[in-house]
């Protein structure tokens, strides 16, 4: 008997993930294209549940969020708005003998090409100092290929919320506090791609930006604002809470919507960033990660990102992003004079901040700051943001591995076999169940079974099967990762007539069985699946 | 009293789309960009139910159709062997003196920049000859922005259908004849994009590509072809259908789908192109047309492409696009020897024509066909295809044209107004229902009602609305689309006892209204908007 071969686990996901069809290299057949992957036919039903729960999870089901489907290709001028066209890059190096080009970063841990016994930085070859390269995409709209036509494939879905906030204000009946949420496509240029598909150059983000009032306008209305202290989830949101309140909630929301998911606590982390890794204008980040066989890694980061967005694109389209809250500006009125000055003074220094950080000067950075604060007191402000930023592909790799499990089969004779159970949450899960006939030579069993079929198939992702044994069956639906088979037998037919109309309910995660009637059986599942 | 405005019916419907949330310029606060336009909430909404009533019908509710999602990246030597490098272009021209470049059969039809009153061809601005402008968006992948790392954005969404047909093949457990279905993003760069969302830069397909056998190994199988005869949907498909029969199965299965979400076959035409018309590669083609307001337009085409498809693909990556199928291997067996060479020669020829087309020398195409033809006979042949092929954003503009309906109410002082009825389908009308207590400052009603929504929102996009008059709440949802509305009156909460728990629900079309327990609402709903 040959040794078990070694392995690891990850080869061992991408492996099964190529031969079930959950994941296929793009392009294989010409030699396939880094940084890129394609979902097959398990694959494409798993990321469609995935983003369909986000989707009614974010939006049909709640009252405070609206939904957006923006193009991945925008105007060039909100990339500049944004700082993603002078800042969104990697440091490259050049080396001059072997023509390769590195990121400064992992020099010390890349094979030179030409020598790769060494490691770029120890090769000899003649290098480039360390310059900037911009990880978006880059492409040129219209039949001219001039500087003037310069665009981007949108390397985040965020901005495109950002820049619709007006158009989706007004039509959506909605006031802040509310959100804005859209699932898509994005692109990076990554230098490495790496990690499978966790790390790729084409991926989909599912982004909600929340808008609240910024603390002062809460502070003026509700007295002051929620104290932030106890663990856990916040529970229903509050008139007094500030960013920091909708910061906890939003991450305990998400956590609670990965456990829903079949991801638990214990296999993720929330990860506060600390305030040296901060973005410039981020208040707080937190990272939710997954236990990743290659380490434990970023799924969504929740960050607060004060009022800067709206602020950018205010400044940069000259086109108004503030709103105008008719509420405050009557509780305004009702503030003692102290409170009010010391409201518009908070306003007043966190406006004049952002503004000469954004590199206005002093005098135009106090002006504009007193103007901001005069509106605050007139119930006009610029929404700050909270922003929960998930991964789609991660996610997906993220309940792959979770679900991915080994069993060793020993059978009479002794001799033993590994199969793999793809234990997904029946939410997720590719198909939801999967019906079979006993056999397939027996027409009553074959007719019966189809009905079953016919019964589920409208209302969920169903398969049928009738080739191969029962127990050869089941093993494909567990390594396909249905939750439930059911089997139609002559018991089925009534040849024990109590049994008439029963079928067998196989449970995946542990083969247990159970008789149901075939009458219940579109609700019990129903009520596990969605 | 001013004259009624005279705007056209685009106009119209433009203005609403953004009023209303359905669609907004992209990146409108910067100017815009010209071809992309942005799916505000009710758009994103009617946008989802569409794609998924497409999915659902083309794979879930299908024994033969799988699903793929693939990259808008992909290697770039697909859109070499699918011809789009070389020739997915339009010709242009350049004029010397304004520096505009200009379609060369549009030249007569649009006004010169420099000297509007006169159309490019007679400013008299010196024009170079034509030449072809590839409409793919490129751009470069990894970090060297040489001639190596050029790739494109996908100009449509089948070529990654075709690149991983044999991997879905493998893992899906189907067999010739089967489907492989798309939904995603694709990228024209459109000199002109014009009519709204009609013809844009950034669009998205619903592609089904399905895979047939070559006619000589049905007529092998089951001794001759189905006749296509009849008019009408052929019903179940038969192994004895050729590609004809196909094509014309997938015309009608097309058709009722749109009749399904609510355009009837008077909105659309059906076109057969003319042999002239056709792509080189295409046996027949029908496109399946739209009575837009600015013309009958292209919904989608429905195509019989041979096996160009596979066979280009197999030829320019060198691996095997064929399938093995040990049922006509058999077959072919019991032919008599007449009939064995007629169906040889027949795929012979076929193959022959396609090799030498296809650029090989009459020795290397003969050589080659005759391998195929000798496989045939071994039960081996590359599959041909049947593609429909569907934009999703001309089906929604389709469907947006199709609702907008104008009514004019005259109230008891003959003071008449108009205003807009969207007459959707319930399948894809973006809200199913709407909620609605008579009156807000009672909270028995509030109650009830919020009751009532929470029972219905976790099936179905519902919406509750408290505010203004019935009447206005009534013409909101009319502009939406709502098709249903259910207002919590005093009669629910039992001031009639034999009416309690029994809701109005209103009709959007005609404003008809009837009475319903809130018991039966949910399967009352269910029933219609699904």
């Amino acid at each position: 008997m040959a040794e078990p071969k070694k392995t690891d686990l990850m080869e061992k996901i991408v492996s099964l993930c190529k031969r079930r069809g959950f994941i296929f290299q793009s392009s294989e057949i010409y030699g396939g294209i880094n940084g890129f992957w394609d979902y097959g036919p398990l694959g494409a039903e798993l990321k469609r549940n995935v983003k369909d729960l986000w989707w009614t999870t974010m939006t049909r089901l709640r009252d405070d969020v609206a939904g957006l489907e923006a193009t991945i290709i925008m105007a060039p001028q909100i990339w500049k708005a944004s700082g993603h066209v002078d800042t969104f890059s990697d440091p490259m190096i050049d080396c001059k003998t072997c023509k390769g080009r590195f990121r400064a970063d992992q020099i010390n841990e890349i094979p030179c090409p030409q020598r790769p016994s060494k490691m770029v930085n120890e090769c000899g070859g003649e290098k480039t100092e360390a310059r900037p390269f911009n990880l978006m995409f880059k492409t040129h709209c219209g039949p001219l290929e001039s500087d003037d036509n310069v665009c981007y494939l949108r390397p985040e879905t965020a901005q495109a919320i950002f820049v619709q906030f007006k158009n989706v204000l007004e039509t959506s009946r909605q006031k802040v506090p509310f959100g804005i949420a859209q699932v898509g496509k994005a692109f990076r240029n990554e230098v490495t791609p790496r990690n499978f598909t966790f790390r790729s150059r084409e991926f989909e983000q599912m982004e909600l930006e929340f808008f609240i009032k910024p603390d002062e306008a809460v502070e003026a209305q509700t007295g002051s604002l929620a104290a932030v202290g106890a663990e856990g989830h916040p529970g229903e949101p509050q008139p007094n809470w500030g960013w920091q309140m909708w910061h906890k909630y939003w991450v305990e929301e998400r956590i609670r919507f990965y456990e829903g998911i079949g991801l638990p606590r214990t296999s993720l982390e929330e990860y506060w960033q600390k305030p040296e890794e901060l973005a410039h204008y981020a208040r707080a980040t937190v990272d939710i990660l997954f236990k990743f066989p290659f380490g434990t890694q970023e799924l969504e980061g929740i960050a607060a990102r004060s009022d800067y967005d709206l602020s950018q694109h205010e400044r940069c389209s000259g086109k108004p992003m503030g709103v105008f809250d008719e509420d405050l500006r009557g509780a305004w009125g009702k503030l003692s004079k102290e409170k009010q000055d010391e409201l518009w003074e908070r306003y007043f220094e966190a406006r004049r901040k952002y503004l000469e950080k954004a590199g206005e000067t002093p005098e135009k950075a106090a002006a504009t700051a007193r103007a901001n604060a005069d509106g605050l007191a007139k119930g006009q402000y610029i929404p700050h943001v909270i922003e929960p930023s998930a991964g789609v592909d991660r996610l997906i790799l993220g309940l792959i591995t979770h679900a991915y499990t080994e069993v060793t089969d020993t059978d009479d004779k002794g001799k033993s076999e590994t199969r793999v159970i793809m234990k997904f949450h029946p939410r997720v899960a590719p198909i939801k169940v999967a019906v079979l006939p006993l056999l397939k030579n027996k027409p009553e069993l074959v007719k019966k079974a189809q009905e079953v079929f016919a019964l589920l198939r409208g209302h969920m992702n169903a398969f049928y099967d009738e080739t191969g044994s029962i127990g050869r069956r089941y093993a494909r639906q567990d390594e396909a990762g249905t939750p439930f088979c059911v089997t139609i037998d002559f018991d089925t037919l009534g040849e024990k007539p109590e049994m008439l109309d029963t079928v067998t309910l196989r449970h995946r995660d542990d083969g247990r069985q159970e008789r149901l009637r075939i009458g219940e059986l579109l609700p019990w599942l129903l009520a596990r699946v969605r």
